[in-house]
């Protein structure tokens, strides 16, 4: 039975479908009780923990600070900015009231109808019309600049199809705010912070990325100009994992935020934001799990290594304890996570099904032979061998063999892209391929008219302009026209 | 002009005003644009991380893991549980609508009727329902048990008079959520939360507290019992600053959430919660600051030390930019976080009162002599006293004052609770002393008549039944009937 719970539909019959499985058997998140918003379990939030802790360092290096800023912005806010409120209006939470009462009717309660707000509260779908009304308070002067603040927060957009992960109603997620007193300062900021994202994506996520611009239709709205990291899954789609905005002085025009500079002049203030969610988890599962589970990059994984004792008798279990007991010790020492589970309600097939299913890099296993020869079985989740090794200096070992995985979960996804991106010169062979699951790399004349037309007949869409790579210049597929350098079309999440 | 910006208004003088003043001058926290709802500033924020990373690291180390539910509670989950939703309803966010639209008549955005909701949410005022709503699913047998689950969240509680740290709208906490089979397991847990609160408020905080038991009348909406941890503020009034709570079968009940046991027997499942909020920063900072500004125990600071360096020319900055490079790096390798504040568009006594205002616990400044001697100044910010010391073995110096520094400010603390800890035997007595800003401990019936007679006439509360110290019983002050031991009366925040 226990191993029904855990079969997981196979990637190759429905791709949508063991993504759900995963996510719910390796104890991910679950649908909630409220229409689109997931519960986060401990071991999907263990995983958040350790991505935020990192991202946070890393913030922290490039000279950010935290703070917080309320959950609810006015109404008003919204509309301030134009392009912005046509972006976030459709899909947001509306505070009304702020009371309830006991149903007069019976049981239960209803809405005071008498504690109605003058202005509708908007629960955040973003923070920059409420952070950049107070930082009119905050900036006077060129001394007063740059700002550079992160938020860790949850955010609500009322999406109508969610999916765990990669789109819920509620999301957590940091949102970057920062105020510059020059333009060529904030584009700097908003490349940096995308360089921050894409070394964190590639060195920690093992997740191979694109940097590139989005095009005009899918810019942040109110951006000037919007960068992207994008990421291929294992079924050929794309997964922007993180973007980075060059605001202009869009949002301190709307909210009125100038300042002095040392000439005495006076100007509006140069923005940028830039945001990662919870999505990244939806990213790393189907960027590298398989049919057996969750394979998780060791840099991020709640617990390294697990080592699980099989025995015949209680004296031999104790021998194991004893063993694996200074096993631990050297391990911690390393800076290594590791479980050593010897609960004796479950049989050692059981666990090494269940760490397989969630993801642990590194499973240890020893056993009566093991403790006459000195030895420990290590098997390693992201190839599925099995090997025997001493257990002499086993703590250097396992320290060489989680760098391995991490660089080998890597190297697999970046395999995968690379045979799964390719490059098309006619409208027509584009139509054909792109059902296919793929990157690909196309002429495209610049227009959002083609862009459109493309995303009409074939589902797929410009996922960025890159930055780096290839800047031949063509004539574009759709209308022949010239095109400055080929873009990433793909099918996206 | 600097030095009026950062001038406070004396405690002496008025209390709240000082605490306002504080807050908004040492850049901690500022109200919003939405009633009742605060920015933290970065200064403030960083306080509040240091808070978050040792209670987190003390709820792992007591066997607990983070998970995160959803920010919205469906109406009709309130008022399953009779006396949560009494406790609640009256003072909630709701959302009620999903979509905004262009406002027909003009510019702007307007809620649009058409995307009404079936029912209503709530922005969590606390998790209990939405959390118990779920355990049901994880739940079926004593092997699912216990779930010892903590989150860091925001919450929202439509409070009418608001103060920045002490009573917002919105605020951050942490709130642990935990299931056991069994009465006895719960309880214990309820008690062992209420002792990591007290360990981290007195070793952390430096703040000493009372643990005690609430009277039914402070009990929190749902629970069986709470326990407390209450503190004394520099004006003598009491501050909750943290609260447990056993929860009985309560919310199973509520929630119909039932496990099988042992025996195969079913049962309903026993609960806890407990939570600390962002409050503890507003208790912080009226425990130990004085009319110069913040005093932060070492633990807690932001940064421990700051260096000015006072210098003639750019040659002499030079020379002691190089000296104190070797103090930062000997002081950080004794894990002390230090700024180096050498700016030049401030003068030192500008610094000398701006940190003295953010409450940084030890300053060090060198200058001409100090580089000819091998000397720095050494200034305490707790008693504002200053000495120069060799720069031999500074760090070390240095790591022992921080500890002399947390200790002191404790004491400090303790002495002044100590001094304004009264007994009293009769209610006359108690009516005038009780306006001297004390705690009185006194005899009490037990019952909320006399409570709450006693809170109409002097505003006073019973802030808790202390669970150490004095048990010998008595007579109530007011009614003369038997009292089982003194409580702990005061005004509160």
């Amino acid at each position: 039975m226990a191993k029904e719970l855990k079969e997981l539909t196979k990637r190759s019959e429905d791709y949508s479908q063991w993504y759900l499985d995963l996510v719910l058997k390796a104890d991910l998140a679950e649908n909630s009780a409220v229409r689109g918003c997931m519960v986060i379990k401990p071991y999907g939030y263990a995983i958040w923990e350790k991505v935020q802790r990192q991202l946070d360092d890393m913030f922290k290096e490039t000279g950010h600070v935290n703070a917080y800023f309320p959950l609810f912005i006015p109404k008003s806010f919204l509309s301030k900015e134009a392009d912005h409120v046509e972006g976030f209006a459709k899909e947001c939470a509306v505070v009304t009231h702020y009371r309830l009462k006991n149903d007069p009717d019976g049981k239960g309660v209803v809405v005071d109808p008498e504690a109605k707000l003058e202005e509708e509260l908007i629960v955040r779908p973003t923070s920059e019309t409420i952070i950049w009304n107070t930082y009119r308070g905050w900036i006077q002067s060129y001394r007063d600049l740059p700002i550079l603040c992160n938020q860790w927060a949850n955010v609500v957009r009322w999406e109508m199809r969610t999916r765990l992960f990669l789109r819920t109603a509620e999301f957590l997620w940091q949102e970057g705010h920062t105020a510059h007193a020059t333009k060529d300062e904030a584009e700097i900021e908003a490349r940096k912070m995308l360089d921050v994202y894409a070394e964190f994506a590639e060195n920690h996520m093992a997740l191979p990325v694109i940097k590139g611009v989005k095009s005009a239709n899918e810019r942040f709205a109110g951006a000037v100009e919007t960068y992207t990291i994008e990421a291929m899954m294992q079924d050929g789609k794309a997964l922007q994992s993180g973007t980075s905005h060059f605001l202009g002085q869009n949002f301190a025009k709307a909210f009125d935020v100038k300042f002095t500079d040392k000439d005495g002049k006076q100007d509006y203030v140069w923005a940028t934001s830039w945001g990662v969610s919870t999505r990244l988890i939806g990213a790393l599962i189907m960027a590298h799990s398989d049919d057996n589970g969750l394979v998780l990059p060791p840099k991020l994984a709640p617990y390294q290594v697990v080592i699980v004792p099989i025995y015949r008798s209680a004296e031999q279990l104790a021998e194991i304890d004893t063993k694996v007991a200074g096993i631990v010790t050297a391990l911690k020492n390393l800076g290594i996570s590791v479980k050593y589970d010897n609960a004796d309600n479950k049989k050692p097939g059981w666990k090494f099904s269940e760490y397989e299913l969630k993801g642990v890099p590194v499973r240890l296993a020893m056993g009566g032979r093991d403790l006459e020869n000195n030895t420990i079985e290590v098997a390693r989740r992201d190839t599925l061998t099995k090997e025997t090794v001493s257990c002499d200096n086993i703590d250097v070992y396992i320290k060489n063999l989680l760098n391995d995985i991490q660089e080998n979960i890597y190297k697999k996804a970046l395999d995968t892209r690379t045979s799964r991106t390719i490059s098309v010169d006619t409208y027509e062979e584009f139509k054909e391929k792109i059902e296919t699951g793929v990157f690909i790399m196309a002429h495209w004349d610049g227009t959002s008219e083609t862009e459109e037309k493309i995303k009409a007949e074939t589902k797929a869409t410009i996922r960025c302009i890159p930055l780096d790579g290839d800047k031949t210049p063509g004539k574009c597929m759709v209308t022949g026209n010239p095109s400055a350098q080929r873009v990433v079309f793909a099918k996206a999440y």
